[in-house]
């Protein structure tokens, strides 16, 4: 019985990686939009609140269910440690791949524009969810809102690319701007997280400490990646590259530190992507890419399926009101609040305003990663306002390619 | 407290991979040995029973304790799952790895070699347990059979490279000794874990039964591989190779496969094994595995090193004589099973006998994996013969190249 239970893990692990690649083939071929989309809607189809329930068999796939999976005491989630490594891979290649030059240069402007973008959606869901949603208290507020603050970098990227306009002042502006509300976004996390913990509350003295913090690790390990990268090299890479074993070598470090960011309060992922970051000025980046980036493709869709597993769209019609309206003024509030420090601080046109506003639009990766934390920590209650975080995730995605052609052809008219 | 122990997982993960990480290099660069030998050995410096029991921290390296890892109820798992996962990935890689068509070509005389060397060390495997530690039973005698019976395919190949002898008679005979007797040893595996189950027992029709699955599973692959490649290719593999996810598509192949042979009680490693020789033979071979290779890189390390953490040195004087016994016993009864075979039905000379029997005696991968099976189904009372199962695996590798030397030499002055 024991041991079936393991062959049933590795059944369910297949299918599910299955289920989440043949969506991402579908998502990319056919409808023409990111994979990691169509794996988000994979983990939906599949998951036990749907086709996943009608299976017969209590084991297979509903490993997903949160609490209390197929019978064991206890709340630790075999699918959720997976998942888990899986985003420290996704985030640990992130910062590895950021053009760090590119990013001290329109540092000033990107800045600004990631700031004036967090600002306004973070306000927007935290009323929103405070007004229409009040049981689920401040640290459910507070995530609702850290849910909408950070683009995602890698949508951003990828459309950017698409249309050819990544190496545009604009496009580097969106790309710093990502970046930056990304970190933006995980340090209110890792806010969040302290005060859902039992007893925590909220203590700005402690939120703000928490924020500094975060920027400081942040800066410091960017300015050691830059400075020092021979060192790095010298004395983590050089010593594994005769083994062909210095990329994972390089990943691992990155596992040690996303552990040792949560010594200061700060998500795991937060110390991921710094870790990457601090490889990202190194000779050796694109060989660290080569050897992590398959293990990455490998897991990465886990954590976005098993995502869309545990939403389950029964929802209240209250909670579908606040999908709608969270997306409604998420796209709002990013355009708005990315639009003014772009054409104020960074002295860009109007149509490239406009341009920076929408190509902030797309929330994924980092959106998603709040939002399963937050029901993580908060748990069943909060599983509601999760399926709106993701939809709202969705539907983000699927809007702006549309919004951002006419504008890129007006510029093209124009210039 | 939930999400600290989330993040602690991360930490002991990386500590784990990392131990491994150096333990393999030490292994390579300063003793000329395998990195399999230093991962084992780190993990078992690193374990609960040693170095992980001076932790003052319970959680932190101690989720390798089998029994009831951090006060959850139920003996679900978190390593064994992880383990499991890199298990099949390193199988599938070995599958893939293999050269079908001089597997095809030296078939008869590998297979005789394979034979003679799994019937005396199984036969001695088997009546040492009996006759020295009567008290773990039928199960346990067949295991420790088992455990002895199959060369370490990676170990050989590795060894023989370095000697620059691996596209000799004699390397292609060892190589295909080498596979076909990893096979011989996880159906045996698949019969005794059946026997293990609660309530089984020795059906000698049933063991027949699955034997001849497993060779039937395992040549259908390796048919459908070699003639219908390309529809295998033209299926699977083409649709996803404009993403760049073939290989991974490939692996995950291999564990639906993996699974799908337990339904007839083989052991999952038997399906992943198989299903890499289903691609081995396929144009994509090279492609998928350098696609796969990253990830079995990655996690491989983490099963060796885990198996090395529940080893357990504190034996009974009875485990060590046991230990030293079976490490003898091992080495000769290879030795003198392979060399018959080799002599009579492949009709070499003495000493290219001589190395065919040498070369097919270290333990690797294979009998690390049975006997790790054991444990899980035996349990406790299976810990000693466990460790001294590690110890053979340990010794016989460390002991082959110094014997191998000499013979190639005298074979070199008479050539």
């Amino acid at each position: 019985m024991e041991l079936e239970v393991y062959f049933k893990f590795i059944l369910s692990f297949a299918l599910i990686l299955i289920a989440a690649r043949l969506g991402g083939e579908v998502a990319e071929r056919y409808l023409k939009q990111p994979p990691v989309l169509g794996e988000l809607v994979a983990g939906i189809i599949i998951s036990p609140f749907a086709l996943g329930g009608l299976i017969g068999d209590p084991i297979i796939l509903n490993f997903a269910t949160i609490q209390n999976p197929f019978g064991l005491q206890g709340e630790f989630n075999i699918m959720e440690i997976i998942s888990q490594i899986a985003v420290v891979a996704l985030l640990f290649v992130a910062g590895v791949e950021t053009d760090v030059r590119a990013f001290l240069r329109y540092g000033l402007t990107g800045s600004t524009v990631a700031l004036g973008g967090v600002i306004l959606p973070f306000v927007f869901g935290y009323l929103i969810t405070w007004g229409l949603y009040p049981a689920i208290g401040m640290a459910g507020f507070l995530i609702m809102g850290a849910t909408l603050t950070a683009t995602s970098i890698g949508l951003t990227v990828r459309i950017l690319m698409d249309m050819r306009r990544l190496q545009t002042r604009e496009g580097t502006t969106i790309l710093v701007g990502a970046v930056i509300d990304d970190i933006i976004g995980i340090v209110i996390l890792s806010v969040v997280v302290m005060m859902a913990k039992p007893g925590g509350e909220l203590d700005i003295g402690q939120a703000l400490q928490i924020g500094v913090i975060g920027f400081a690790v942040w800066a410091a390990l960017l300015i050691i990646g830059v400075r020092f990268h021979k060192y790095i090299s010298k004395i983590f890479l050089n010593p594994f590259k005769r083994s062909g074993t210095m990329p994972i070598f390089a990943l691992l470090i990155g596992f040690i530190i996303a552990y040792l960011v949560t010594l200061v309060e700060l998500h795991p992922v937060v110390g991921a992507y710094v870790a990457g970051l601090m490889f990202a000025a190194t000779e050796e980046k694109e060989k660290i890419l080569d050897g992590v980036r398959p293990i990455m493709l490998f897991l990465a869709p886990f954590f976005f399926c098993y995502l869309g597993m545990q939403v389950d769209l029964h929802l209240s019609s209250i909670a579908w009101i606040i999908a709608v309206i969270l997306i409604v003024l998420a796209t709002i509030g990013k355009i708005i609040g990315c639009y003014i420090p772009a054409k104020l601080v960074g002295r860009l046109s109007h149509n490239s305003s406009m341009i920076v506003g929408v190509g902030m639009v797309p929330r994924g990766e980092v959106g998603l990663i709040i939002a399963s934390a937050g029901l993580l920590a908060i748990g069943e209650p909060f599983r509601e306002l999760f399926a709106a975080a993701v939809l709202v995730s969705i539907v983000t995605t699927l809007i702006t390619p549309a919004m951002l052609k006419p504008l890129f052809k007006r510029q093209r008219a124009s210039g």
